[in-house]
């Protein structure tokens, strides 16, 4: 797409540090890293999150992402990865371009911790059935 | 696997809010959640991490969560969705049986804040030339 970065990225017009690259997809460091090694995955196919995406096309995006996570843990001393893919603005999602972030840990580095539990009483039964018909 | 809670549950030893089953995967409530309609979305295949997975399972896997993610989206009122797959102690993973966390969100709600970029100075041509090559 004209105005995506990312876009701009995969056809050469902006530069990266590419770790991985084949036919579908492209791995390049994030240029705004959160931890040492923070990684992108990105489909070269545009589109925008999840919500749009045909679902075996977001399978193969991920087994691509399984792939540089391995490669990640293997060239750096990391002691875990999170994996996290943002969908809409309120999620933290900044570039409409479908993308995973893939974060070295290291043991008490504090980068990114689990949300609260919320308090308030949940009615399991209805949500679950909810989700479970849509 | 024997003292596994997620193999529990798939085997129905344990009880879980479903919203989605298939003959490889699960989808249930997350029974401590960070936001309303917080799921889970497992293999039934027992393993640990994405570094003990084939790539092609976790992306079979992956696919049903779009598909999952698509259903939280259609069902609730919700303005996005992070999806967050943890790995090793040290990225916050308590269950050791794959597992992504799809957390729907809405504006403003403080949920789960993207971590500060690294101040330090990053060789990023270092960096990407060593995950490259692993």
């Amino acid at each position: 797409m004209v105005d995506c970065i990312f876009c701009k990225i995969i056809n050469g017009d902006i530069p990266s540090y590419k770790v991985y690259e084949d036919e579908e997809v492209l791995a390049f460091l994030d240029i705004n890293p959160v931890a040492l090694g923070h990684t992108l995955v990105i489909p070269k196919e545009h589109y925008e999150t999840v919500f749009d995406a045909q679902e075996e096309s977001f399978g193969k995006l991920s087994a691509k992402v399984a792939k540089v996570a391995k490669k990640i843990n293997n060239a750096l001393d990391c002691d875990g990865i999170n994996i996290l893919q943002n969908n809409g603005k309120a999620s933290g999602q900044v570039i409409f371009h479908v993308h995973f972030h893939l974060i070295p840990r290291k043991e008490d580095d504090g980068v990114l911790t689990f949300p609260n539990v919320i308090g308030e009483k949940v009615n399991f039964e209805e949500i679950a059935k909810k989700i479970s018909k849509a």
